[in-house]
């Protein structure tokens, strides 16, 4: 028997309409899935899909570890994930070694800061891979602003709210439009860092585009209110246009 | 009777699998089609829709006029342009207006250096528009080299081709991931960048992306080839990843 194939199927940013017909294709003939999530949630990618499977689909979910002492968004935390990653790379392996093929579901692009991309690594040497790429969170929000993110040679910048406020504010000042992923309990520090690039005007706060909570609107007017996960800050360039 | 709506469709990077599910049903549904093309030319979006159109649709090609005195990646080409969007954009009002929906096809996502966005600032206060986001031809080109674009914290660019050199140079070296668009004529220049950058080792040429013709390869293979006007240059970022 030969070894399955592992899909890495992006589903876009939300709205199950905005996946590809490709993968919209590949997850409802799925017979295996697998998906990331926290423990004790849904987990976003397997929401997306709801409604879409086939009734006897074998579905893998990988949890990751709770983690109590490290906050998520220290660099420490990503690295204490090594072994994580690589017990569910050896349990992909070990079921498409049976044959079966194994749809792994992502939030937005695969290959765009993805939990995807660190399966990946771990099985490209061993299985045959597809990916499919989808739309970005990113595309999504600029396209919630009702705003073109790019016009001419502007340059776009794509941060993480992660960075030190001094990263952010040097790439803030030299980009023509900005995209601050990560943006969750980082918000205080990205708004000083737009303020002293003196962009903070122009800047517009896009939480869970597309997804039925999705909401737009001028930083300016989002006062000190907590971001969910699925956030993003974003600068619309000026460049030159007919 | 009420003016009918406008929509921006992104197509996605060229495969018509790409398309998603929403674009795919406005356009088989489209009563209307709207797309951009130089004279002669079928025109790239077009081409994507091909044998998914009504038999009864109606099309409006919209033509850029020929100019053979300023080279079409001239600041000067865009801005000559002004008449011909003031043109169109009254063509597809008029058209709405009768109360048919226009579907406008886009290459990539239509808020993305889109020629769409041309239009849209000039319809968009007289009709009703939508716009569709769409896969990029960044991601189908990352995609297509098989290595993931960002890790954790790496800051990506987007850069064109049209830059000066120096522009180029100083922005390839703050960023840790880079997507050049644009590329065609400007390869030899965009390549002296990035050697001045010392990320010319690293770089990758992707043409067509998702399309029949597809060619994914490293810059250094790329001899001197002259590139299409599909063509993206990628530097993959190299962050933590554990
Ligand atoms: C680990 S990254 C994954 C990005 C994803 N692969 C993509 O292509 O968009 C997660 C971040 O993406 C952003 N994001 C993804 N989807 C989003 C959406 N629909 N609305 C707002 N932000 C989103 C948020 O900033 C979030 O913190
Ligand atoms: C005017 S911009 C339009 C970008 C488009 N709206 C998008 O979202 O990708 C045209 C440039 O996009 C890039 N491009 C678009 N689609 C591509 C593809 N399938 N393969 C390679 N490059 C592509 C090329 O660099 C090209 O010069």
């Amino acid at each position: 028997m030969s070894a399955g194939t592992i899909y890495g199927v992006g589903l876009g940013p939300g709205d199950p309409e905005l996946m590809s017909v490709r993968a919209d294709r590949l997850v409802r003939n799925a017979t295996h899935i697998a998906y990331f999530r926290k423990a004790g949630r849904p987990g976003r990618s397997r929401t997306i899909v709801e409604g879409m499977l086939r009734p006897d689909v074998v579905e893998i979910a990988m949890e990751y570890p709770v983690t109590t002492e490290i906050p998520l968004d220290d660099p420490a935390y990503a690295e204490s994930l090594a072994g994580f990653y690589e017990e569910v790379a050896e349990d992909i392996r070990k079921t498409a070694r049976t044959g079966a093929d194994i749809v792994v579901l992502c939030e937005g692009d695969p290959f765009f800061y993805g939990s995807f991309m660190h399966l990946y690594t771990r099985v490209r040497d061993h299985l045959p891979v597809q990916v499919v790429p989808a739309i970005t969170g990113m595309s999504a929000s600029w396209t919630a602003t009702g705003i073109p993110i790019t016009w001419g040679d502007d340059v776009l910048s794509v941060l993480l709210g992660t960075m030190s406020e001094e990263d952010l504010t040097r790439h803030m000042i030299a980009a023509d439009a900005i995209v601050v992923m990560k943006v969750g309990r980082n918000l205080p520090k990205v708004r000083r860092a737009l303020e002293q690039a003196g962009k903070a005007d122009r800047a517009w706060l896009v939480e869970c585009a597309s997804m039925a909570e999705e909401r737009a609107l001028p930083l300016a007017e989002a006062g000190e209110r907590a971001s969910p996960y699925f956030s993003i800050i974003l600068v619309h360039g000026q460049g030159r246009r007919p």
